[in-house]
């Protein structure tokens, strides 16, 4: 039976309660708001996971960011996908052969270009899609400015097509993953709430039809005040969090639901170093806490019982399969015997996750249940 | 047919041409030297480019990183592995596997403390293991002072077992990789070469037997002038090179052999971006560049012929699956046709090459040859 002592390391341990907490949070804050609920997949690409979320109030469909993810998820019955990053005229077969099996998987434009050459491709085929015009709020980015007169123009094409079925506006404030703190953060939910109802406004003073104004990015779907005009939320990493949102307000620390599993492998007590076997495939090189107060380095170290991280503690330099982990002074290497084991919370909960092929699902009581397995890969 | 014009991006694209001649030059190099040639196979974990590098003159087996590649190549007919890693308890059994398999898997050790472990557990199991010791030239990582006294004792208690064969020193320079040029690379590689020569003298004054004495790195590897005492070499990411190793002068960018093929997927005109599908996941977030003379973001932008980088373009930045390339003033967004590919560098190919199934390989006239998988994860 597999226990936190004996899974071959480093691996992934997935808190069962934390997910399903956050999973909860997430979508009443946003039933709250009259909002639907629908979760981006990139961050787990795990079909018991999207599973969990289908069941949460609210739900109206998963996001993916790759079509990999899209076949997969609809092998898995989920028949509602939002492919949120620009379709380009080399996907359009392959997103083409989920539209013809029934799928409705919703495609996002934002330029006139691609709108037009989707438009023809989709009448040549004789398929129909729904499609969305993504509206950048923020410079983060993809996306039309606001009040770029190509929106109206996109608008009107596929307003008028046979082969599209225009839904609506999408937006990502991804800038909002640098703000510190819940109210500056609200007030980028403000400017994400706002560019996505002017930029459907603008539209309908046209007389085009806009059902959905959809915005995305965890901090601004949990912290955002008032969610008038918005229609559904696309929130990703909230079911794990990480450091990286823990460090600008969006998360406690005990709301961090992924961590890797790594074993002590060596001490090198020159240097007061404890050698681990996660290094940067294991964590992934992300730095994403790098330019935030705490520089959480590859992650941060916590017992094995998940416990709490040890102050002070973080991974300091990451290899491609050593992990170095430098001591301060009121440490002893004796503490962290070799063959012990730590687990790691990570910076960038996506990025982590996607070296790994599933998740070992930790229970309440520190037993491990199921393996689920991820979709990697394109 | 596959070609550059209709794989599904992003993926991995490898010249083959380019591979073999950096196989071809590593291993004649390191031949001159008399030096045995054991490549590490964690750049590739591809069996397809292991049967290559083992052809060359001077092969005497690979390096690993995980066991998980020691069992992949053992499978794939590879009988002489070296896990270059710090061997750990917990890692024991499935390490005996491959013992008892008939595989001669070298293991690696640096404390008193495994090596105790590993001599009475081998025991006990009835199994007989190659044994090197880790010393550190260069406090890059792990491994032992080459001063330490616990380096005599380590060597007695593994010439004095019935169940290890010691067969002698490892070491890895792997602050070579923040050397500028080669002649700093020459005297780094001096250092390594003298550490492990100097290590190995030691045990030999001790009356032990010291038949190996490794040094590892591809800078090193390449650019050492003498290698007198040294008896093999395990340089790694030499296969592909890339841009950490261009911007150290370990290579140049001409010998780059692998790429991210990517599609520009949209324009943000209003900022000069290019968005194309290589993003995070795809291109990987090392930034090993960022603290060169230059950086090179995520990733330096070539036309997908792979003829030359574009002067001035690289992958300012990557979202899981965007990549935002900003254009200089004197570059048109329209030379990048939405739709239209290109080609991108990455800074480690180790960690680039990871999030992917394998390798499309490129012939000489820029035709789709064989598809050659990778060995992922743990």
């Amino acid at each position: 039976m597999p226990t936190l002592a004996n899974l071959p390391t480093p691996c992934l341990l997935l808190d069962g309660s934390r997910l399903q907490a956050n999973i909860d949070d997430m979508s009443r804050r946003l039933a709250g708001h009259g909002v639907a609920f629908r979760p981006h997949a990139k961050t787990h690409k795990c079909a018991q996971i999207a599973r969990r979320v289908a069941r949460a109030p609210g739900f109206a469909g998963l996001t993916v960011s790759t079509l990999r993810e899209a076949e997969f998820f609809a092998d898995a019955g989920f028949d509602d996908l939002l492919y949120g990053v620009s379709i380009s005229p080399d996907k359009f077969e392959r997103a083409g052969r989920l539209l013809a099996r029934g799928v409705s998987l919703t495609l996002v434009v934002d330029t006139l270009e691609v709108t037009d050459l989707l438009i023809h491709w989709l009448e040549q085929q004789g398929l129909h899609a729904p499609v969305m015009i993504e509206v950048d709020v923020d410079g983060h980015r993809a996306g039309l400015e606001p009040d770029d007169p190509a929106l109206q123009l996109l608008g009107k094409h596929l307003a008028a097509s046979a082969s599209c079925r225009f839904t609506g506006i999408m937006v990502h404030a991804g800038e909002s993953y640098f703000c510190e703190g819940v109210d500056a953060i609200a007030a980028h939910a403000e400017r994400e709430r706002a560019g996505a109802v002017a930029a459907a406004a603008a539209l309908r003073s046209r007389g085009i039809e806009v059902p959905v104004a959809s915005v995305g990015s965890t901090p601004t779907a949990r912290y955002a005040r008032d969610l008038t005009g918005v229609t559904e939320a696309r929130p990703g990493v909230f079911v794990f969090y990480d450091l990286v949102m823990a460090g600008i307000g969006a998360c406690r620390e005990e709301e961090l639901a992924l961590s890797v599993l790594t074993t002590v492998i060596s001490h090198k007590a020159s240097h007061r170093r404890l050698i681990i076997d996660a290094g940067g495939l294991a964590l992934s090189k992300d730095r994403g806490t790098a330019g935030q107060q705490r520089d959480c380095g590859f992650g941060l170290v916590m017992a094995v019982d998940g416990s709490r991280p040890y102050p002070g503690l973080r991974v300091d330099a990451a290899n491609q399969e050593h992990g170095i982990i430098t001591l301060p002074t009121d440490y002893e290497l004796g503490a962290f015997p070799i063959g012990s084991r730590l687990r790691i919370l990570p910076n960038h909960a996506c990025m982590t996750a996607a070296a790994h092929g599933g998740y070992h699902v930790l229970g309440e009581s520190g037993e491990i249940g199921a393996f689920w397995e991820r979709c990697n890969g394109w």
